[in-house]
């Protein structure tokens, strides 16, 4: 089984890849949760249902986001009502927050909805939140503190970064059965997501740092940093914000004892030994994922460099 | 002010009509909220919704429910989630329910947000809930007992029916305004609505009934019963199932004590002076609205026989 840490649109297209590649029911992903809001009274879950719609082939393949082909007529009707529409949702999209709010509000757990959503939209991938509890991720900025999606989406990445916060996180427990795929892995991945806000949520939940660092099996990351830039969100501004270095060097001192090999786009090459200073082996390839043969052959590179170590 | 108790395709048929002869801002409609219905875990008002739909000039003309031109795609997805999908939800009419649904849950009353809802899409007319409190139509079958929308749409009102409960009405009180609006009304209309399932659970709110029957001012009634068939929805048979005499008369009976008038399609003329023998005055006029003159003129005739009593 292979474990495989994960935010938004890289991860998805990393695991889209992976699961050509690799058995899907040998992939459990275990998903960010630290940028889920509530909109509308409708518990929304951007990267879990990221992950999801890439799997089912359903995604946009333009934004990453949302289901291709959707309509906006209900986000629409919202505004005539005078709700908030900045946040895009689409009417298939909202199928899912909807059904998934109302079996939270009977009781249910967000891994048992999650693990029902998937399956139902055909997904074998086996996809975890990373805990049942909420952790919320709050930017830090001159004008105070922001909600995820509010400092993202809604005032569009333009503040200043000060710091990132986990509320919640302390007092979570990882959803049933994480801690145990982390410990009964034949490798880990940590997919090209951004480090603070994507994989920041997950290593925060109490228990999920040490279980890595514990890991007996291989850990692979691959930098969502390519030539100092993020390919997709905030992770490049947000890593200038909080002083760190914008490059994959940066990601990997972040990840440093979680993980034993660094995956960093040729653009990146001399990156490398710097890298590997830090205690894991560089793996140099192409990490952009234009179409479907790139996110294969990166994935495939990812496993053979596993199966190495 | 014109205070008009409403169920839904046929009273909001009528308020439409009304609202082109009487000024709307002069017309109170009391809702009926006995179909009300949680589904997907959204707080779902046929009734209400189809008077604010069709007074905001975005029904559907033909089947009366609904907003005009509505797609399905998120019904469509939540039929791939596995939820239920025997309730019709267009995109657009579930945006008024996810509205509705998260600022209940905020903790404000029906009242307030059906207000909102009715000022937001252009509605002149003050709309109210008969309850801001939970009135639930139980439809008693010879299988046991079903919630209204289950026996009518969901099984298509094939089932006998026994009788009918008002659940949680006993302890419902009159949402705010609405039996000042009865006690200083310049006029009562019973809009041409199920007598049973419309207009009794709004009948059954505890001080509704005795403000009726201590009117100060002239009350009517338009007849849904013509020629012994009602022309929309499951009248007919439920007071059948209940013994009932299904026609005009059988309505007139139900209404004694709370009307002074009584409106009656030409084709029930004959019933005309056994109407008259419960102590109401007959008003024999052509009842069916087929468009917007018809609407119109039984509006006006409606108003010219309140004005003569």
């Amino acid at each position: 089984m292979i474990v495989a840490l994960a935010g938004g649109v890289g991860a998805a297209r990393f695991l889209d890849g992976l699961s050509q590649v690799h058995p899907p029911k040998e992939i459990c992903i275990i998903g960010n949760t630290g940028d889920d809001m509530e909109m509308h009274g409708l518990y929304i879950c951007p990267d879990l249902d990221t992950v999801v719609y890439t799997l089912a082939g359903l995604a946009n393949p333009v934004h990453g986001w949302g289901v291709d082909g959707d309509s906006f007529r209900c986000l629409e009707a919202l505004g005539k009502l005078n709700a908030e529409t900045w946040f895009q949702l689409g009417d298939r999209d909202l199928a899912t927050h909807i059904y998934r709010t109302a079996r939270l509000r009977a009781g249910e757990s967000l891994s048992t909805v999650t693990a029902a959503i998937a399956r139902s939209l055909g997904v074998a991938c086996i996809l975890k939140p990373v805990s049942d509890d909420p952790v919320r991720t709050i930017v830090q900025t001159p004008g105070g503190p922001l909600e995820f999606q509010t400092y993202f989406v809604r005032r569009r990445a333009q503040d200043e970064v000060l710091g990132v916060e986990f509320q919640g996180a302390e007092d979570a427990r990882p959803a049933p059965g994480v801690l145990r795929a982390i410990r009964s892995a034949s490798a880990i991945v940590f997919c090209p997501s951004n480090p603070i806000i994507s994989i920041g949520p997950i290593l925060a939940v109490p228990g999920i740092r040490q279980a890595l660092r514990r890991r007996k099996c291989p850990a692979a990351a691959i930098s969502p940093i390519i030539g100092g830039r993020a390919l997709k969100g905030p992770a490049a501004d947000m890593m200038r914000g909080m002083g760190m270095e914008v490059s994959s060097l940066g990601v990997a001192r972040i990840y440093r004892g979680m993980v034993d090999l660094f995956i960093l786009d040729r653009a990146d090459k001399r990156l490398a030994p710097e890298v590997e200073k830090l205690g894991m082996r560089a793996v140099v390839t192409n990490t952009i994922m234009t179409g479907p043969a790139q996110k294969k052959a990166l994935a495939r590179a990812v496993l053979k460099a596993l199966e190495r170590t």
